[in-house]
């Protein structure tokens, strides 16, 4: 597997093989794939992409997996979809939605990062898989894992959303329950991940796993024209998925899929849990652990693993980050569904609350070419909204009855 | 736009204009679309199709619209799943499911129609869109209405799944609750249609909505390597799904891309609901109507409008239909979640039960090419399963409590 060249500490630059650690024995320091770029650009080409399979897969040569055989062979090439309508209202020209609440199997982005982290889990030789998850990840893990036949433990938070709850148990993993929020339940895991050999996709096989999310990234400059855009926004949990999506930007520079990278990486967190927003608008490169307590569960990580690469991520590319309240969430929600026919969950809401405040601040402006990314389905946090969409009309099941409640003429019709 | 010759009435061969009118002035029989496929045949090739959008609107030659502006351009092109361990379960060698529990936008194969019936619409000139639903049509006509900028009315039975209602109120159209089922609200829709110079897209644009399930035939062929499968089982409402797959196949035929079709077509109906599967397995080619009481609720229309047809088309290709309780309805989606990964609603459970019968019967054989139509998402008719999956597991945040509970020895691993 000569693509991947080894795990290297992201501190001190220690290298290991490709193996199931996730952790510099030297300094502690997180482990990141780290590839031969000089050999994958020998192979790789827009076109070899083009005729790829319809799937996040066409983009196998950048992820560290040897493949052929793949778990997950139809996750991600989800639509990008242009919002006219959204970006008429926000006064942007060119809006796109990178619409991850249709991904296969289980409706989220994390189905990306799944797909990867259980080929892997597979490859060196793991039989059993599990998690640490504020929902989405639990629900894809869970899927994967009974398609492919794995044993599957995955363990959430005591409060979680009714359907994420459901979306694990349809499936029949084990369904841990911990009392306590996600930063329990992760420390808990952690713990377990020392003792059992089994592959946690977010703990020793988090450089895998996390490679996953720049599928993203990839697909956003095919789907674009092979171009990378001047600004996109980001939900932020543990800060992951924002650094995998200026990673994968640059590598599609570095191996020649495209001649420049000028994009701004803005980040999104709820008010309820903003320890990397708040850092930044601090200005400070460090972020201080918090106590979650915010709507957009799937977000609520109080110590984000990767806070500080997040921030780091973030003032490299020139841009910034934000955090809206709960109720800018829901109204971010209803925003989008209204305008673009899209339902998300609580972090959408979150994406399209900062998207709003970065284009009122000037931070985006009206000719950029923007993305935003919507990560999980609306079908998954109904909670959320309930309260917030009204009731049907209820009539009797006649003319009169409609007629009457609706106000609506006879003939008052369009053509 | 000559593609459409005209629409036809499927009684005494009346043609009549391609404007929204559904029903025959000389023998009240429904009317169809009828295509010059002389002229299809000339541009319409396998290289043209892939090398079209990756979305259903690759196969536009053979839909009923003008184009090239359509509504939903996303919509379609899900993944052909192939089942090996469900196939494993039941016996075949070559299953695979037609997943439609991830199509854009609202996780159900009524965006295919959906995207045909509001295009037609907005070039007939219409401004306002309606449907009678059992609730996905809903989803489907609010979530395009809101892109399109269409003015929207849905219509829904009083006893609709949660997240089915939720599913329409957040894309802020005019949802009307109907005291009553289904067929109450399907005659009210009528007469409102026959007041109101609306589209309902199942009532005056059925013709041209209708032609939208195509879409599933011809995605089937392509994603099979340009092959017709051997046998199909679809699950049945009105019966119209089943007879436009059906259609799909021998147009493909007809227009040059497959040489032939020897498809044997299979319906599959909830016992609670079972018109249609009724007649067929009494050998009547005409349909009692019923007053429906299932889990089922997406398929509860105990008068079909295109039940005949579906019995027509059924025997013509040497298919069978059959019925399945509200426990084996259960069964089917846990059956189906657990093997493949995929979590489908009642309807998909219907099939996947149905499927399993007729394989038990000898009617469908190990070696033959089987697609199962899954048309839509778990995450929308959750009461049906909550029961019937448990709780998860609950425990303290310590590895102790984690032990002791799962009575899991340390270094138990793999590897």
């Amino acid at each position: 597997m000569a693509k991947i060249r080894s795990l290297v500490c992201r501190e001190c630059g220690s290298e290991y093989p490709a193996k199931a650690i996730h952790v510099c024995e030297l300094c502690f320091g997180p482990l990141e794939v780290k590839y031969n770029y000089d050999e994958i650009k020998q192979t790789i080409s827009r076109r070899s992409i083009e005729a790829g399979p319809k799937s996040m897969w066409r983009y196998m040569d950048l992820l560290p997996v040897e493949g052929p055989q793949v778990v997950g062979p139809h996750a991600g090439l989800t639509p990008m979809v242009r919002a006219k309508n959204l970006g008429a209202y926000l006064g942007l020209d060119e809006l796109y939605i990178k619409n991850d609440t249709v991904n296969h199997p289980t409706l989220s982005f994390k189905d990306r990062v799944v797909a990867v982290a259980l080929t892997r889990a597979r490859e060196l030789g793991f039989e059993t898989v599990a998690c640490a998850s504020t929902g989405n990840l639990a629900n894809s893990v869970a899927a994967h894992a009974a398609a492919s036949s794995m044993q599957c433990y995955v363990f959430i938070p005591g409060d979680l959303e009714a359907a994420k709850v459901l979306g694990n148990l349809i499936y029949r993993p084990n369904v841990v329950e911990v009392e306590g929020n996600y930063d329990d339940v992760n420390r808990l895991c952690s713990e377990i991940a020392g003792e059992h050999g089994w592959a946690f996709v977010n703990i020793n096989i988090r450089p895998y796993y996390a490679e996953g999310s720049k599928t993203l990234a990839y697909e956003t400059v095919e789907q674009l024209g092979w171009r990378a855009p001047d600004q996109v926004v980001i939900p932020m949990a543990s800060g992951s998925l924002l650094t995998k999506i200026w990673k994968g930007l640059n590598e599609m520079k570095h191996v020649g899929l495209i001649d420049s990278v000028a994009t701004k990486i803005n980040g999104a967190q709820a008010e309820g849990c903003s320890p990397i927003s708040t850092a930044f608008k601090a200005g400070r490169d460090f972020f201080k652990p918090v106590k979650p307590k915010t709507i957009a569960k799937s977000l609520a990580i109080g110590n984000p693993a990767d806070g500080y690469y997040a921030l780091k991520t973030t003032a490299e590319s020139g841009g910034a980050m934000d955090m809206v309240s709960d109720e800018e969430i829901v109204d971010g929600i209803k925003l989008l569904a209204q305008t673009e026919g899209i339902f998300a969950e609580t972090a959408g809401g979150v994406t399209i609350g900062v998207l709003r405040k970065l284009v009122k601040q000037g931070v985006i402006k009206k000719h950029e070419v923007t993305v935003a990314y919507i990560t999980g389905n609306g079908l998954k946090t109904q909670e959320a909204v309930l309260e917030a969409v009204g009731r049907p009309t209820r009539i009797h099941p006649s003319l009169v009855s409609f007629e009457k409640t609706f106000k609506v003429g006879k003939h008052g019709g369009d053509a």
